[in-house]
């Protein structure tokens, strides 16, 4: 007999966007990843690393991960000893929970948000308190002055791409005298503003980014969690002393030293976002606002997204579909290459006019 | 007022081996890292990952590690589904605790061993079950039959060296109706057998391994796990979804690849481990028989040994110094080069010879 914990037995793996086989010819606007490559300085600083035949791998990597860390604390203009480094801001995510919330306290969200998060809570035995947004996606009345030790609330918001002010985030926070705020900021390079400065500003609110998007590098592992000392003290002692191999390590801070590059493909991903955002419309779905690298968009009913996801599917193009309420009428968009974006709406304006 | 569980609170992060400044001339013999480099195949393998500049960086890694958990299929004989992959073998003892230890549930071992269980036990909130070995470091009887939910043992041990057999391993696993037995096998390579096989004869032992010594890549946090079909996919609930990057996926197939260079560098540590035993008895230590790639010496007491310590470190030879009960007489040493294990017993001998 194996003992597995019930709430472990109970539950289901998160399950990722789908990854197409390697060499499958795919247009792949599944995951929200970046069509434009790392900086060119990422895999300068790994060929660097591997100096002599990959010697310097037989010796463990920084469990501190100071020079990524220094990196960012340039980068963002922020205390090094205030900033902890991930494995993927995701297993930042894992260890907010694990710190702060014990079997049967709470975790509060959003719904529909990060899948993640019901998972993380479901993994740590937590409570879950979930409250819908409504049909604009505005943050949910009853999460300010919940009785949860942890709120997740991601900024942009996924799968809508709606973002939250720091009027609104601040007042959240403060409504919460014994829970912490994580405001997920993975998608936030694509929007007009960020809340890094709340971090800062409150003992209880901690922001969290990856190298996933907007840093192209979500094959290698790397997230940023800002908070305030005490708090990222405590954090670091449910993190692997050595969550970080060397070569995510100079890879993230050579990203961080080319804030150009990043800058550019932010550019050109923004103004693709506002030309399938104008497509869709065109083709009569009702299109969220988004400050993201996605656009979630809706159809008439579950039935023609579910039959749009899968007519693009054949035709070798990955969405994301969520078969869930509230999203199941509608498809997320990672924001591709204009060509690839320009192939999706040819596609999709064929169903619809088939269909 | 943030939220910190208490057993958070009241707990300390695991520390880790010294880690020298990078650029630091010393002789590095406190980690167990191994003095040799990984195969050229590792390199090579992560070149060509990185082929287009760093291109495929951009796309998620695969959260199955099929290549890797393929390799290691081959490798061990184990059917492949029952292969879990981790970012290094901590994470994935990290894993076994919230999949099978609810808060107030048990976790034993014996003492001492590998620091880190205690401090995933606390954070994990479990109770402790913790049983002296006697001074050759046989199993403590009152292990057999405990009431925890998972059971610890590595063999080789770690600082001991010691290793235990399969038939009193079998045993144990036997006497515990309810809990999981996992072998950590970091050091294996090292000995002179393993017990890989009870991981398919019994569904309550687990087999932990690592890249990190016998494949010389510490530094790229690879550990891989052997179990039961129903268990590892329990496992893989709390298993972060894409918690190995592209570049380790790649580097410990390739590793697993080549096990004629694994071997060859196992063969020269064991050639210089038996060297260095020789030496620290002719010194007057008392040296534990040792599978692994450290040797544990005693010295006539706890002020000669921390002395030592300190003496080795002043001469840039780092040596691990376990200021706690049973261990404080004694230094842990890496099985370095020979040249290495050379200057240290010159410098061992200085020490011992001055007063």
């Amino acid at each position: 007999m194996i003992p597995v914990r019930p709430n472990i037995a109970a539950m289901e793996a998160y399950v990722p966007g789908e990854q197409p086989a390697a060499g499958a010819k795919v247009i792949k606007l599944n995951t929200n990843e970046n069509p434009y490559p790392p900086s060119p300085r990422v895999a300068e600083a790994i060929q660097a690393e591997l100096a002599g035949g990959g010697e310097r791998l037989r010796l463990y990597s920084d469990p501190q991960a100071a020079l990524l860390r220094q990196a960012a604390a340039e980068a963002y203009g922020f205390p090094v000893e205030q900033i902890l480094h991930g494995n993927g801001s995701d297993e930042l995510l894992a260890m907010l929970c694990r710190a702060f919330v014990g079997e049967g306290q709470a975790i509060a969200y959003p719904y529909p948000t990060y899948v993640l998060y019901e998972t993380l809570a479901h993994a740590q035995a937590a409570r879950v308190l979930s409250f819908d947004f409504d049909r604009d996606f505005n943050l949910p009345p009853q999460l300010f002055g919940c009785a949860a030790q942890l709120v997740f609330v991601a900024s942009p918001n996924s799968p809508s791409g709606t973002v939250y002010s720091a009027r609104q985030l601040r007042d959240l926070a403060r409504s919460l005298p014994g829970g912490v705020l994580a405001i997920d900021e993975a998608y936030v390079p694509f929007a007009d503003g960020d809340n890094l400065a709340l971090a800062r500003e409150l003992e209880n609110v901690v922001v969290l980014r990856t190298f996933s998007k907007s840093h192209s590098l979500a094959g290698m592992r790397l997230g940023l969690l800002f908070g305030s000392a005490r708090l990222v003290s405590e954090l670091r002692k449910v993190k692997d002393s050595y969550n970080l191999d060397r070569l995510a390590i100079v890879a993230g801070a050579a990203a961080l030293r080319d804030p150009e590059w990043t800058a550019g493909n932010v550019r050109k991903v923004r103004a693709t976002r506002a030309r399938l955002a104008c497509g869709l419309a065109e083709l009569g779905l009702g299109v969220l606002a988004s400050q993201s690298n996605f656009i979630f968009a809706r159809l008439k009913d579950a039935a023609s997204a579910g039959g749009a996801y899968r007519f693009l599917k054949e035709r070798g193009i990955f969405v994301r579909y969520f078969p869930a309420r509230l999203l199941d009428d509608g498809l997320r968009i990672s924001v591709g290459t204009d060509a690839e974006v320009d192939a999706l709406l040819a596609a999709l304006k064929e169903y619809l006019t088939r269909g």
